[in-house]
């Protein structure tokens, strides 16, 4: 029989964050994207590669990481040893960090309850990427367990997030209509904090739009570096008054700024001079 | 270094799933849920009770399957054991028979590559259900494997689907839009027969409506059974002309169909008799 232990009374994900990007001046989320074919000379190119680099990038850039994000593709990719190298990545991060899983899931029912349990409980993570397709009844299961979080995808940073995204819906754009939606649900049936967005940097406009409608709501931030945004001008458009709840991720300009031996200082320093562009004093 | 092997010159996942139904006149997909709560008993409620229960459900139901779907979310609830599990339930169906990935995924740019590596490739399932969210741009890099197919979410069957997959664009429901842009797609850029749709049986009308836009496509038709469709009624929306291309997949009611010892023969009567009501004579 498997069973799950969850500490208790954990304060809510959004808490936490806030928590640790003040503690730390950094709205920096280190995304770990250990594509294999772009791991560093002297690590192998096998799942034991991956959890060694995956360790020395955490040890260089925690100091700068309000938050910690795992891309489940690259570890999907390597099988069952892969999954063994996710499991012990994720616990290699240390407690005060928050830990996202891009995951991008989203089913129905007791499929969607079973992932929910698998990376929010099992594995441990503190949040989850999910997809809103399936509608609301497919993010709720994500929700309601302690200190735990449900991004939901909104305006994602790629150029085909248009064909759907962008579509019109009594004259607003879907995403706009799929923001409404958690914003309302995360009043009515979230504890405050446990939902939040991803809104790609490729798109302030949207960032702006979304944080209109929301000063609380945490947004997680992809799409600065090799897709084109920079990081200052996200927060700028994505944060609040405050400079809070903008949480820029950004994985390939870090993990990979150096290709030689060298790679986890060069790591460390990226991750300095991103997160020092992550913050800015409050505008009232 | 890890390497990958593909078998070349596979006909097309529709072709290959076509010549299944004809051959054993059956429409039906299994869908294995391995729901740890529901296991009959005497299967041990961990990893290894899971691989015995699928290994026996797949050999009771074979001859009555035109497809095999696995469920990755009760695999990933199991932790590394789990996806152990599943790479060995995958492997232990016959190559006669296409299997479905049913693992909602989709993402962006070189992360996407690896989760169609991961499924299609390292796995080695003939099709994998794809969220349709971020756009074409996510559903492509699932394309051009021989032989493999995306089966992109249209009109799901759970109630939420509402939410956003029924919201006008133009008059029109958004799922149709996925449904044309799939279509298109199709068309342009992808091999016959690599790109199907999901539609729950839940909604016989969209299932009319798609199935107007395209003969050829196949549907993915879950929601029979436990979400309260009849499988006669989904063909009879969801087929074309010659009762082909409407797959209708069944998971609790064949997998659980008895509680106690004889679970494997009470799968295997009821997917005998589901797959009847899958078949119906052509039209014209």
């Amino acid at each position: 029989m498997v069973t799950y232990s969850l500490p208790s009374h954990q304060p809510p994900f959004a808490v936490r964050l806030r928590r640790r990007a003040a503690d730390i001046r950094s709205w920096l989320c280190v995304g770990l994207d250990p594509d294999l074919e772009r791991l560093p000379d002297g690590i192998s190119r096998d799942a034991s590669g991956v959890e060694e680099f995956c360790r020395a990038i955490i040890a260089a850039t925690h100091d700068y990481a309000a938050a910690f994000k795992i891309n489940f593709a690259f570890f999907e990719v390597l099988g069952t040893a892969g999954w063994a190298a996710l499991d012990a990545v994720r616990r290699a991060i240390p407690d005060d960090v928050p830990v996202i899983a891009d995951a991008k899931r989203g089913d129905i029912g007791n499929t969607d309850r079973a992932y929910a349990r698998a990376i929010l409980e099992v594995l441990g993570f503190d949040a989850v990427t999910v997809s809103p397709y399936l509608g609301w009844d497919s993010v709720a299961p994500f929700l309601g367990i302690p200190g735990k979080a449900a991004l939901v995808l909104c305006k994602t940073s790629n150029p085909g997030s248009a064909d759907f995204q962008d579509l019109p819906v009594d004259g607003v754009p879907l995403y706009m209509r799929v923001a409404r939606t958690a914003i309302t649900h995360a009043g009515l049936d979230s504890a405050p904090g446990e939902v939040g967005l991803v809104i790609g940097a490729t798109y302030p406009d949207a960032l702006r739009s979304v944080r209109a409608l929301s000063d609380g709501m945490v947004f997680l931030v992809p799409g600065v570096g090799a897709q084109g945004a920079r990081a200052g001008d996200a927060v700028a458009a994505g944060a609040n008054a405050r400079g809070e709840n903008a949480l820029i991720s950004v994985s390939r300009e870090v993990i990979f700024a150096s290709p030689d031996k060298h790679f986890a200082e060069a790591a460390g320093r990226a991750a300095q001079s991103l997160a020092a562009e992550t913050v800015r004093a409050p505008t009232h």
